[in-house]
């Protein structure tokens, strides 16, 4: 697997723009397109919300009923959510808008929303940006970037990403890009991601890859705990490769689905890390639980603790914070056996074992804190799995920029 | 039932005091006693979290296998979480240490301990402040207001409450303290929380009770969504009233746990408005729930979200983040039936209903929010059943305190 540079057109036969339309902002890119030059293959997973917002619920619909699906239309500024029949209608009227304009059909056109719930995107707006970005669209790394910038709602940077694989002698591509930052936690998927690839795949393999990989990726980040009404994943493959089609769990199975996972897990990665107002991206390593579930749960734990994130946030090696979020997981451990170590790029330190604290050095373990990736790891000593969960620091500024996000 | 002065020591024949024992702070009060004249019947909660401190270890013991107590010792500033064999010997050695001095046995003694992990209170000053306060225990006003202060950490204020009621004739007192002020959320208990009451009961009707009001008490208040290592609600009642023993669940029991409940409903309630950094109480009141534990559950995620408590410090009525909140409870429910209120001293606004927002006044809704106590109002129009649940705005100080809590 090559990385390569590029995110969402990356893969061949796809096209990409960004464009400002005023939705809510102003003087910046705030609407998206991702278009499949040939009909693509689409498998996705939403938001386990009760209340959905009507874009959800439109692409909902296209993945279950239609066999394909040829382009996506993405508004930053107000999610449609909570916006009634009045949000699908404005659902069904862009797509219609796009599918005419680009003589395909509503039902292969998918909608993504992202920015305050209450609030439907205006549709004068929505139809006029959409002519333009279907104008504007083009295959390049560019029009890539554009795409990635224009989703943005409170994130700092834009978050992309392509890699390269062979598959029956064939080179097959995988691009993606996301967004976060804020009302992002476990429990797919937390956010907006949308992953393009030429790869040649059933309907039904697709989905299973995409069923595999969402529990150690997307739905293992949190921001706040907060989830989404509008977290959406997408992902389209249009079979542009040329490689013998993937209709079995066989080997192609198996290196396209490690590079899917690659792809997700730092689309995944990169959401935390830019968590509103985060200085620090928050590792979780579980390892030695008694079943995978377990691992799970106690990773998302203490990647959710608001005490642990602000004690990263201080750079204090408040250990105790960890086992006490460990202890309300819902799972059952023996504390007497566990073993806790803080670590980064500078160093890895022990902090407890067989039921309490280790002596270790303060300047130590606050060095380890101060850099801008830490890594927390556990060993459980109760079993063989393992789990990694992610998130970042908690700071004024998260509290500031949610205190103040709509008006 | 009558609100009246003081709280730990208002009931007949219990004494209390708070001294400064330098276990971590210096210049202030942070070991406090309470002293029951005759053998008290006990009853408790406790964390559930599955990292027990050795005082709920302790406590649990005595709870489960005494009939009595007569005693307890507590200390804020070290937590004894996660302190091995070595934190449990120093809970026997404190329990034997005022036993002897007070001439009853040690296992009629409760510890409390609330502060950083990882840290045993260190024995000498343990045992030379049990030694201070036996001396200078009392009954008065002044004695409970200094153990209420003594097991303060980051709260700002005290917090303390008495009743009186009628029961058989005879004048039964009811009174308690609590502290907060972090690592608080609904999983019983959250907390500590002390309740004395010279009501005359057997153990078994006492347990009932308090197994009754924990759900909608202690277990409906959340800070941070940390369940806390320490978490320890516990009531003595000395039988000094002189009423007729509540032997069964007739009238006086309902008359005397009316009166509990409202006793602990109130310490609760404060420990969430004095929430870390806290500037603003939030009430979630939940009514038409289809069943009483979606009712609970809906209330708990909307006062457990991040967004919501900061859009609350905010003033910002930003209704869709209840919305969101209220999806991501694990309820299944209609949107489209239900009706939000945002309301206050203020006045009271329909914000929501039949799926989508309502026109409102802004400035009407930011005046409502900036009183000092805020209730957010929902009707689930599902069925009859309702909850309630307290907590606070999410504020840059919270962060600030956390950051730099343990150094």
């Amino acid at each position: 697997m090559k990385k390569i540079e590029g995110g969402i057109t990356g893969a061949k036969g796809f096209e990409a723009a960004g464009v400002a339309a005023n939705i809510k902002y102003q003087d910046r890119k705030d609407m998206a397109l991702v278009y499949s030059l040939k009909p693509a293959v689409c498998a996705g997973t939403f938001t386990t919300n009760v209340v959905k917002a009507a874009p959800v619920l439109w692409d909902m619909k296209v993945v279950k009923e239609q066999g394909n699906a040829r382009l996506i239309i993405i508004n930053s500024g107000f999610a449609n959510a909570c916006t009634g029949a009045a949000g699908m209608e404005i659902c069904r009227k862009t797509a219609e808008e796009a599918a005419k304009l680009l003589d395909i059909k509503a039902e292969e056109v998918l909608i993504g929303s992202t920015g305050v719930i209450g609030v439907s995107p205006p549709l004068e707006k929505l139809l006029a940006g959409t002519a333009l970005l279907i104008k504007e669209k083009s295959a390049t790394l560019v029009s890539g970037n554009d795409a990635a910038t224009a989703i943005m709602t409170t994130d700092t940077v834009k978050k992309q990403v392509a890699v390269e694989i062979m598959i029956g002698g064939k080179k097959v591509t995988i691009g993606g890009m996301s967004k976060g930052s804020g009302m992002i936690h476990p429990n797919m998927c937390t956010m907006l991601a949308y992953v393009t690839t030429d790869v040649l795949i059933t309907k039904e393999m697709l989905t299973d890859i995409v069923n595999e990989i969402i529990a150690d990726t997307y739905n293992m980040i949190s921001v706040d705990g907060d989830t989404s009404t509008n977290d959406t994943f997408l992902v389209l493959a249009n079979g542009e490769a040329g490689n013998p089609c993937i209709t079995d769990k066989g080997d192609d199975y198996q290196i396209f689905k490690e590079a899917l996972f690659y792809v997700n897990e730092y689309l995944a990665k990169e959401m935390a890390r830019d968590g509103e107002g985060a200085t620090t991206l928050i590792e979780m390593k579980v390892v030695g639980a008694a079943n995978k579930e377990d691992a799970r749960k106690l990773a998302k734990s203490v990647i959710g603790s608001s005490l642990v994130k602000s004690a990263v946030y201080g750079r204090d090696a408040n250990w105790g914070r960890v086992l006490c979020a460990l202890g309300y997981s819902g799972v059952m451990f023996d504390p007497d056996l566990a073993e806790l170590y803080f670590g980064s790029a500078a160093g890895k330190v022990k902090i407890y074992e067989k039921g309490s604290g280790v002596a270790f050095s303060e300047e130590e373990a606050k060095k380890i804190l101060s850099e801008k990736a830490v890594t927390i790891f556990i060993n459980m000593n109760m079993g063989d799995e393992s789990a990694t969960a992610w998130g970042c620091d908690l700071t004024e500024d998260y509290v500031k920029i949610n205190a103040d996000y709509r008006s």
